[in-house]
C-alpha cells in the first residue's frame, strides 16, 4: 500500500513545472555537448579516481572528448552502488533512450554516438529543459559577468561572491571589481561604492539572488569601519602577502557590506555553510573539497540579529548542521531552508533531513530542491531522486502517520517544490 | 501489518496512567483559561512570527484574548505541516469536539465560545488531568515558590535552580534567596547554608527533582573555596558589573554545590543541555533561544565521576548529542536518558533518538517522555505524539526485526512510560 | 513483501564464508573455557554494573567462574530490552541449544554445565569457527608479540600499536620496544629503526594490518626532526615526568613513522579514531572509556595527502562522523569505511551508516564489518545483526527504491562482507 501511495504522489510531483533555484549552468553554452561534459562531471570523476584512476589519466589535456569518456567508463564499475552513478543511467535512459543496465566498456560507444547527435542539434538545450520540466534555471554568474547575450526570464542570474570576499587579496580580482564598476578601489568607501555597483548591473539584469559558499569557521561580524579601511589599506598594498588578521577584517567588511547591499536592494542572500577547499590537493579538478562538521549556526547570529529584512536561504554541508538549519528557521523570520547540497545530496541523508524540515519550519519557508548542475541535462535524474524521497516522506510522515489527503500532501508538494522558489526569489 | 500492529501497541500504551516528569504547570491556574493560554504557547506564537507576523501585533498589551486569539489564527496556515499544529488540531478535538480538519479565520470563532465556556468549569483541571490519564505532573518551582495552596501529591514540586547559577548577580536573586533561604549571603559558607535550605524546604514539600537548563559551553568543575570566596565578594559588591570570570567561579560553585545538596537530599539532578539563550533578541517571548550542536557529555565527565549517589537525568536539546548520551548512559550508573527536548521533540527526531536508547541503555534507565506544557491541555497530544513513534520503533525493531511479542514490547513501553518516573523519581 | 525479500537476503548472504578483519581473539585461547568467559564480555559487565550492581561484586578476584555467572545473570534482567543481550541469547541458542526466551537466576546453571562441557572439547575453537562460516580471523598483537605457535592462516596478526604512540614515556614500553627490536633506542634515528624491525617481524608472520585507536583530539602532524629528537631525549631522561608538550611531539613522530613503514611494508593503517579512555574511572574493566562527538577527518588532512600509497581503513565511534568518513572516502583514494564501531554497532545506527555507505562510497572501498570480539563464539550473533542489517538496506534502498535485482543486492552484500576484506588486506 505504501509503495503505491508513494508512486501516486510521485506521479503528481512530477508532473509540476519548475524553476531550479540553484545551478552552475553557462547560459551560453547550457547543455552538454558530448558525453565528456557529463561524465566529466566532478561527481564522475572523483568517484573514478577515489576507486583508483589516477588523475593525470582523466585529466590529461592531450585527449579527446571520446577518449576521456572511454577512460571514465572503464573506470565505474566501483561506482555501480552510488546514486550517482543512478543520475547518470537514468538521464541517458530519458534522454537517449540507452537501453542497458549498467554503462560500461562495451556499450559506451553507440551511447557516444547517439547522444552527441542529438547535442548537436541547435534546439537541444530547449528540449532538455521541457523534457525536463523546468520553466528557468538560476545560474552563478561570476560578479563581473556582463549579464548580456542570454535571456535572463529562463537563465536568471544570481551573483555570486565568493571572489570578493575570500580572494580580494588578488590583484586580478581586485582589477576585475574595479573593471566591473568602474571605480578605483582605494579605500573603504570606493569598495563599497563598488560593490553597490554590482548590485546595480545584476538587479537591472534580473538577479533574483546574491549567493557565496563559506568555510566552516567563517563567523560574519560587523567590523569597526576605520579598523577595516587601515587592513584593506595593507591589503591594497601587499596584495596576498598581506597578513591573515587583516585579510580577515577585510574579507568580514567585504561580506557585511554584500548584506546590507541585499538589504537594500532586496535580495535574498544564499549563504552556503561549510566547505572546506582544497582539503585534497592532488584530487581531480572540482574534487578537492570538504568538511568539517563542527560547525554551528550561532556563528550567524549577529547577522540574523542585524539584517531583519534581508533573506537568508541557508544550505548546510553536513547533515549534523540541518537540525540547527531546521530550529534557526523555526524561530528566525528571515532564515530559510534551502535545497539538500553536495554530500548532504543522497537519498538517505535528504529522507532525514526533509522529514526534519517537514515537520518543523512553517511550509513557507523551506525551497525543496536545487539540482547544483553544470549541465542542463542532470536537472532532471536529480530532482526524480528528490520528487521520490519527498513522495516517501509525504506517504509515511504525512498520509499515513498523521493522516492527511493525498492531495493535502501533493499541495505541500507543489509549494516547496516550486512555490516557495517564486515566494522567496521573486522576479524584480 | 505493520500498521496493524503499532495500533495495537498504541492502544495498549495509550491505555497507561502516566505521571509527567517535567511541566512548567503552575499549580494555581494549571488549565488554560481561554484559547489565548492555548495559542499564546510560544510554538504558535514564534511560528507564527517566524512565518511572518510581526511580534508587536502578537504581543500587543492592548488587545483581549479574543483578538488576539484572532490574530494568531490569522497567522496559522503557513504552519499546518508542523508538528505543533499537529498538537493544537488534536486538542482541540479531543476537548473541544472540534470539527473541521484546520482552524482558520472561518471558524475559531466558535471554538473561542465552546473552549471558554469549559474552560470556566472550576472541575476543569481535573477533568483534563482525568481525559489525559495523567495522575500527577512534575511542576517547575522558583527556588523561593512557598509551595503551598495545592495538592503536592498531584503537582509535584521540582527546584529549578537557572537563576541561582547564573543570575546571582542580580541582586533580585539574591533578595529572593535570602528571604527564601532566611539566611543573609555573605559568603561561601552562608551561601551554601542558604542552597541547603532550599532542599530542606523543597524536599519537606514532596519535591522530587531538582532541574537546570544549561547553555552548551557550560562545563562543571569543583572549584577551590578560597577562589570562591573571593569571587563571591567581589559578586557581592559589584553585582552585575562583575567580571566575567568572577561570575563563571561563583556559577561553578553553586552549580556544585546544588550538585552536593541533590546527594545529602537524595533528590535525582535534571539536566537539560544546550541551550544559549536570546540568540533572536527580537523574538516573541520565549521564542528566543536556540543551540550550538557542538556539545559534549565530556563536559560531565568530572561532575558523574565525583558524585555517584546523584541521578543525573540528561536531556539534550541537540540529537546528535543523544548518542553520546546513549553511551554516558550505558556506562555510568548515575546517568539517566529523559524524555526528548523541545528541538529535538518531533517525530523523525524521537523516532531517531528513542531506537538508539532503546536498543543499548537498560530499560530501567530510560525515562521515555515528558510533555514540558505550560497548561494542561497539552499533555494530551504531545504524549500521543510520543506514544505513536514509541508503538511505531516497538512494532519494527522489537515485534518485527527481534521477535519480541507484543505483551514484551508492550511491557518495555510501560517501563519506560510509567515505571521509570517512579524509579527514578521516587515519592519521598 | 518487503519482509520477506529481507529474509532472502539474508539467506543469500548468511550463506557466505568471511574473514573477520578485526578481533581481540587471543590465538592461543581463542574459545571461551566456561560462561564466565561469555559473561565476563566488558558488554556485559559494564551494562549490568550501569544497571546497579557494584563494580566490586563483578570483578570480586575470590569468586569462581560459577559464582561470577551467577552474579552477572542476576543482573541481566534490566538489560533484556538491549542488543547485546540478544547477542548473547542468539549465541547460546545456536551454539548450546538453549531453550528458554531469557537467561535467569532460574535456568543459568544448565546452560552453564552444558556449555562448560563442549568448550572442554578440544576441537571447540574448530567447530565454531567453522558453524560461524568463519575462514580466519584478524588478532589485535602487541607489538611485541612473538607472533609464533598458533596458524597465522587462520588467526592472522594485526600490529596494535597505542602503546608505541601514547605509552612510550613508560619504562616498561621502552623495554618491550627494545627487546623485541634488539635496538637500545636512544635516539630518533634508533627509534625509526626499533619501529621498523618490528613491521620486519610482523610482515615476516603474515600480518595484514597495522592499527590504532585514537583520541578525539589527536591530529597527525609530521614533525621536525631535531624537535623531535630533543623532545625524545627528554621523554628517555624523565619518562612519565616528561611534559606535556615533549611528549606529544614523540607521539607525533612515532604515528608518523609509524604510518610511513606502512608505506614501506605496504600494510593498512587501520585507523580507529575518537575513543577517550578512562572517562568513567571507576568503571569496570574496559568500560570506562566513552567519547566526544567533535572530532572532524579534517584533523587527518595532512596525513591523508602525504601518505597517498598507505590505504587508512577507517573507523568512528561517533555516528556523526560517519558522513565525514563517507565523504573523504568518496574523494581520497586512499580513505576506506571500516566496519561500525563500538558504540555505533548498534542496528540502528549501523542501518543509518551503511545506507550513507552503500550510496555514496565507491562499492569496493567499503569494509562490511568487523567483530571486534575477544571469543569466537561472538562473531555468530555480531554478524548476523550485522547481516540482518544489511539486507534491510539493500532491500528497501536498492530492490525496492532502486530496481536493483536481488542477485545485484547479493552480490553487492558479498563485496563488503567477504571480497574487500581480501581486496584491502591483500595476503603476503
Amino acid at each position: 500500500m505504501s509503495q503505491a501511495l508513494r508512486e501516486r504522489l510521485f506521479s503528481a510531483l512530477d508532473g509540476l513545472v519548475l524553476i531550479d533555484p540553484h545551478t552552475h549552468i553557462q547560459a551560453q553554452s547550457p547543455a552538454a555537448s558530448t558525453l565528456a561534459d557529463i561524465l566529466g562531471y566532478h561527481y564522475y570523476t572523483e568517484l573514478v579516481h577515489s576507486a583508483g584512476v589516477p588523475r593525470e589519466e582523466i585529466e590529461d589535456p592531450h585527449i579527446d572528448a571520446r577518449e576521456r569518456v572511454r577512460r571514465l567508463v572503464e573506470g565505474l564499475a566501483p561506482l555501480s552502488n552510488t546514486v550517482q552513478v543512478r543520475w547518470l543511467l537514468d538521464m541517458v535512459r530519458a534522454f537517449f533512450e540507452f537501453p542497458h543496465d549498467e554503462l560500461t566498456p562495451d556499450n559506451w560507444e553507440a551511447l557516444y554516438d547517439q547522444s552527441a547527435q542529438k547535442m548537436a542539434d541547435p534546439g537541444w538545450p530547449e528540449e532538455v529543459l521541457r523534457r525536463s520540466k523546468l520553466e528557468a534555471v538560476f545560474l552563478t554568474n561570476d560578479f563581473d559577468d556582463p549579464l548580456t547575450g542570454f535571456d535572463t526570464q529562463v537563465y536568471i542570474p544570481c551573483l555570486r561572491t565568493d571572489d570578493l570576499v575570500f580572494h580580494l587579496a588578488k590583484s586580478s580580482v581586485r582589477e576585475r571589481l574595479e573593471k566591473a564598476s568602474g571605480q578605483t578601489v582605494k579605500d573603504i568607501s570606493s569598495l563599497r561604492s563598488a560593490l553597490s555597483s554590482l548590485f546595480e548591473h545584476f538587479t537591472r539584469h534580473g538577479a533574483r539572488a546574491c549567493a557565496i559558499s563559506l568555510p566552516p569557521n567563517f563567523s560574519p561580524q560587523r567590523v569597526d569601519i576605520p579598523q577595516a579601511d587601515t587592513a584593506l589599506q595593507k591589503l591594497l598594498s601587499h596584495g596576498e602577502a598581506t597578513g591573515i588578521a587583516d585579510m580577515e577584517q577585510v574579507s568580514q567588511f567585504v561580506f557585511w557590506t554584500l548584506a546590507e547591499c541585499c538589504a537594500e536592494y532586496r535580495l535574498p542572500f544564499d549563504l552556503m555553510i561549510g566547505v572546506n577547499r582544497g582539503v585534497y590537493a592532488s584530487g581531480v579538478f572540482q574534487g578537492q573539497d570538504l568538511f568539517d562538521s563542527r560547525v554551528s549556526l550561532i556563528q550567524y547570529r549577529e547577522l540574523f540579529n542585524a539584517l531583519p529584512q534581508v533573506t537568508f536561504p541557508i544550505s548546510v554541508l553536513a547533515s549534523v548542521t540541518n537540525q540547527e538549519l531546521v530550529s534557526y528557521a523555526w524561530i528566525f523570520p528571515n532564515v530559510v531552508a534551502n535545497g539538500h547540497w553536495w554530500y548532504s545530496n543522497t537519498p538517505t541523508t535528504i529522507e532525514k533531513d526533509l522529514s526534519l524540515r517537514l515537520e518543523a519550519i512553517p511550509r513557507t519557508k523551506q525551497i525543496g530542491y536545487y539540482s547544483d548542475m553544470y549541465k542542463l541535462e542532470f536537472a532532471l535524474p536529480k530532482f526524480a531522486m528528490y520528487k521520490r524521497v519527498l513522495a516517501k516522506v509525504l506517504a509515511e510522515r504525512f498520509v499515513i502517520d498523521s493522516g492527511w489527503s493525498e492531495e493535502q500532501a501533493v499541495q505541500l508538494g507543489r509549494e516547496v517544490l516550486r512555490d516557495n522558489v517564486e515566494r522567496i526569489f521573486p522576479p524584480r
